[in-house]
């Protein structure tokens, strides 16, 4: 293939197509000279919708000259035939690994579709928004006073990332994350304000590289005193030298994802996950 | 092994375990009569913590007196050596994959680690956390002025799940998601309020079964009236007749994860993910 074509691939799924996206994605990370075109086709149920996908991967293969990657959780026997006659390359995730897990568990599969993203109970769809109630009402530091039923309480400089984070964690995890922004003013002799001392033990700290939160800032607030490289200098060293001084356990998010620094704190934090669904 | 027993599993990644981990988890809804007991060990990255987690995979082989199912993500060679020389059981999802794509795409692999959830450039950072901001401004009706830069318009029920669908779109899709809470006392003849009726065509209506409506707002305000399921089939009942007059596209969310919902709006809507990361 040329380098200016884009290579078709498909994600493939008889429900929301998260896992076989997941799995391709990082695949397809190990081949980063190649352009990828990628085309999600989620809730192939049925022999007709097959049908439609297998046109789809055809005409695909057609106007690229290529055989387009298909990655799929089909479980239905029917239908993975008739995927299997399209001119993709199928890479089936089920085939691969179901029959050493068979073997290995000394059971059968149940050969059931789509149990991995459905809901199963009401009390852990609860839990999920129960979660994400939490952290919505305790974003920002607007009061303190649920803080004692929070799972962590994330702390940092304004802008840190601190919302996406516990939103994340709420969303992905369960978890009732609250936060509360720090600034240079609220820190005397470097100490932690006294209305949170009480809550040291669930913090967690955010920081960033002063110049991509100017970066940052600058976008939320341009050319104020906020976004200036001086404030978020300031900002920046006051709240790392709390961190130091409170033996707050804090991770640098300038060059890391909201998944790594949610990872990160489950895993710092010894915080176990809620079932979601 | 017995049924009360639970098999141990451990998700290991050299970067966050999300990839080993949500394959895992699908792989293992295929073996539902099993229990199994999970655990993530995120940021294997080097021989020492290989070593460390051979040594707990180990322990639980030793405890359970079962081969602990391993899935791996491993990429380094001396590590994934180590790995193999565990109790455990393996289950390497590069190894099954990577050989059989380079032949597909006549390239090498790059061969490198944690490319999936990490962190690759600012704009797309800047893409989900604003995507964030906007859906936490435009979340519950608050305002529609700046419903002409939405995505997607949620409408539905008071507790129908707008707000965590809209969370979702906007940390795992990077779009604009806002949502406006409809009541029956807002929908005259059948029809939109007028203020939302310029944006019919980004709407997307959520509905859900009156008695789980009911058990929601019974979580969130026990007793009141609002709770009540006659209240809640009056509500559901004049929302779904709405969305049939106005012809809004709508799906019932008793039965489905908010990672389903998200997916049919992004299908039935056409909408594009943004890259975030």
């Amino acid at each position: 293939m040329s380098n200016n074509k884009k290579y078709p691939v498909f994600f493939i799924s008889d429900r929301t197509g998260i896992t076989s996206e997941t799995l391709g994605r990082t695949l397809l990370t190990q081949f980063t000279s190649i352009g990828f075109e990628r085309i999600n086709l989620p809730f192939i149920n049925s022999v007709e919708k097959t049908r439609g996908a297998v046109e789809r991967i055809n005409q695909a293969a057609t106007a690229s000259n290529l055989s387009p990657l298909v990655f799929s959780t089909l479980i239905d026997d029917e239908c993975k035939t008739i995927l299997s006659e399209s001119r993709g390359e199928v890479i089936d995730f089920f085939a691969a690994f179901i029959q050493p897990l068979e073997e290995i568990l000394g059971r059968e599969s149940s050969h059931t579709t789509g149990l991995s993203h459905g809901i199963s109970d009401d009390t852990k769809y609860m839990n999920r928004i129960d979660a994400v109630n939490f952290t919505l009402s305790n974003d920002d530091g607007v009061s303190t006073k649920h803080y004692p039923s929070a799972d962590v309480l994330i702390v940092g400089a304004s802008r840190s990332g601190k919302t996406p984070t516990c939103l994340n964690l709420a969303l992905q995890y369960g978890l009732r994350a609250a936060n509360y922004p720090l600034d240079a003013d609220d820190i005397l002799n470097g100490s932690l304000p006294e209305l949170l001392s009480p809550y040291r033990d669930k913090m967690f700290g955010l920081t960033i590289q002063p110049e991509r939160l100017q970066r940052i800032r600058e976008k939320r607030r341009p050319g104020s005193s906020y976004a200036s490289l001086k404030q978020c200098q300031k900002d920046v060293r006051t709240v790392e030298a709390l961190f130091h001084h409170e033996d707050i356990p804090y991770l640098d998010t300038s060059q890391v994802s909201i998944e790594e620094i949610c990872t990160t704190i489950m895993e710092k934090m010894a915080l176990k996950r809620r079932s979601i669904n």
